[in-house]
């Protein structure tokens, strides 16, 4: 096992009828700013619902915040914090709106001229953006946002990753039932992107990490048993309930703590949706299976621990069981309705050199546990992407 | 999945040599006071190493923390901190230095005459007692008081646990290498404490909380992997690092969420624990396959799950697997060299009586996740674990 730090102190609020407990969670006296993306939570009444339990408070409103949220769109909800004196952020939404308001947290506080100065820190310190509280609701099950310290921003400088160490949510609620209203597509692509943040910590390298490989193996095996249900029926509570643990679990710390991570799925899916507008999850179902092809020398011992472990597979040479491995992974993307193809969402071979010049041009070479995949390899993966 | 909150604010530093940053863990200005227990953490050397990278703070020591700390004793720190007007606890040692530095941190600050009256708050509340902050160092991995707000404490009123939300360690370091010089019996005793922890929050009645069960289930696997092999090679980091991560996950809140719990096993054991002065983990060891024996019914689902996927006993009727799961959990204590009736520990049928009016005595009726457990059933289990 590795060395390492694990702290999160997220209080996590999690079930049925528990959005009532904003009015406990949020301080009477604060000046709240609530951020939210599309109509839906509107729509469906969610956002009325965090009002009323909001009521004595100032309640200033911010919408609009997109899939892959925009820098010059978040800095307009910075305005308003600073205009309104906000004290306290109220993100209620999924993945997009939860890292849109944490990089309002750290921007709002921020003093120097240029926000955008704040991506080159990757982490941001307190010393250079001092954080405003966050709150979140949790509307969508997929990036872990809600108990992590970091967010993905989409800037004229490349879809980039921040974090802070203030930036943990104080609270999120966590009340699957507010999630059944979500298109099925939405919910395909937040098993994806579940599926992959565990793997991306747990395929890699082996070092002894029993309790964190078999947390990961066990996230792994709740999705493939609930992942297809939870789509045909949204409002089976115990199957949402399932995915939204998992997807906060799969994402806060506990299971790459004390291990080789490798974030080479994500990095590379960064480039897709940001030249090709694909969505996340989908980007990351079209490129695992060719990293682990291209990839299975390095990650062979665990590619066969996970084959055994996660889907059963114990017969044949070390080339036959990782090949198995790879088409179940395949087939379970395909089962929940997502193309693991990029020809699926009409990529053409010649639009692989583009995504390659972007990973150079954003420094995302020597990616992996072993920091061995050059823009070369990356170009490999994604013509086996195909 | 049953609602939940999980709120778990400490700071964990895990590894090798991660002793040394005390120095940046344990702030510059504070008053700090040490607590330790017996002599080990004098005679191999830790604590000259701690006091050394506390260089520059005022420090003061407090020793002689006893197994099953006492409420006398730890009154006796109270009394230093007050007079030496102590703003950070320091603990250095296992589980009972831990929950006794918890108990001195909460009764330090508690204004009222008593201090016997906390024990009457089972959680003591902020507004009763605000607690200092409190760090620990780890040399014995079993109980998980490292990552949990809450300890056990022997007084006049009996072997009693108290919490506090404000008794989270701001940290803990957890060098598996400072563990090392344990003796086997100490590390036997870690094993299965973590081990019953762990099914104390497992072994219940099923609720689809997939993930739960699945890290409950991996702490156990991963247990009946190393148990034996960390105390045959104590310095063998990898197994060490697995216990010491293993006891800290096992009562942290993380597999308890969500799920029923059943502390029938520790209730009752420390009612013999302060009869008989047996070490805390024998006794768990001892009444655990009687319980399971006695609530077969009550816990038949998931007693299967364990048998199935912890011990892969899939053939036989609903009782036989049962029985051969007993049966392999004992063989596994008996295994560490823990022996697994009360007679191996010179109780005497005659003092079964004792322990269940000990159990009135302190209003243990009604124990376990359906509340059944009354002092008859008590009584059965205990004749059966004889």
């Amino acid at each position: 096992m590795l060395n390492f730090n694990f702290y999160n102190p997220t209080h996590i609020v999690f079930g049925k009828d528990t959005l009532q407990q904003l009015n406990e969670l949020v301080p009477q006296d604060a000046r709240v700013l609530v951020l939210y993306g599309g109509g839906s939570v509107q729509r469906f009444g969610t956002l009325d619902k965090v009002k009323g339990f909001l009521e004595g408070r100032a309640v200033f409103e911010f919408g609009g915040i997109e899939p892959n949220p925009k820098y010059d769109t978040l800095m307009k909800a910075v305005e308003i914090v600073k205009a309104e004196k906000i004290n306290f952020l109220l993100a209620v939404g999924g993945g997009s709106v939860m890292d849109g308001t944490k990089f309002v947290s750290i921007a709002s506080t921020y003093e120097g001229e240029n926000a955008e100065a704040l991506f080159s820190y990757g982490t941001v310190p307190e010393s250079v953006a001092k954080c405003l509280p966050i709150g979140t609701v949790v509307t969508l099950p997929a990036t872990g946002s809600e108990m992590n310290n970091g967010g993905v921003i989409t800037s004229r400088l490349g879809k980039l990753a921040i974090f802070s160490p203030k930036a943990f949510p104080v609270f999120s609620i966590l009340d699957p039932e507010l999630t059944y209203t979500l298109p099925a597509t939405q919910v395909a692509n937040g098993v994806v992107d579940t599926f992959i943040h565990t793997v991306e910590q747990y395929v890699t390298l082996p070092t002894e990490a029993r309790f964190q490989d078999r947390t990961a193996e066990g996230i792994l095996q709740t999705l493939i048993e609930i992942g297809r249900k939870t789509i045909d029926e949204p409002t089976d509570y115990d199957a949402r309930a399932n995915l939204v643990w998992c997807a906060t679990m799969g994402l806060n710390g506990l299971i790459g703590a004390g291990v080789p991570q490798d974030w080479t799925t994500h990095m590379i899916g960064h480039e897709i949706t940001a030249l090709y507008g694909i969505d996340h999850g989908k980007t990351l179902a079209v490129l695992q299976p060719s990293i682990w092809n291209v990839r299975r020398t390095q990650k062979q011992a665990k590619l066969l621990q996970y084959a055994e472990r996660v889907w059963g597979i114990t017969e044949g040479d070390a080339d036959t069981r990782i090949n198995q491995a790879i088409d179940k992974t395949r087939a379970f993307f395909e089962s929940l309705g997502i193309g693991t193809h990029l020809s699926d969402y009409g990529v053409k071979p010649e639009g692989i050199n583009d995504i390659v010049v972007a990973l150079e041009k954003h420094g995302m070479t020597g990616l992996s546990e072993t920091g061995d995949v050059t823009l070369e390899v990356s170009r490999q993966i994604l013509e086996g992407a195909m």
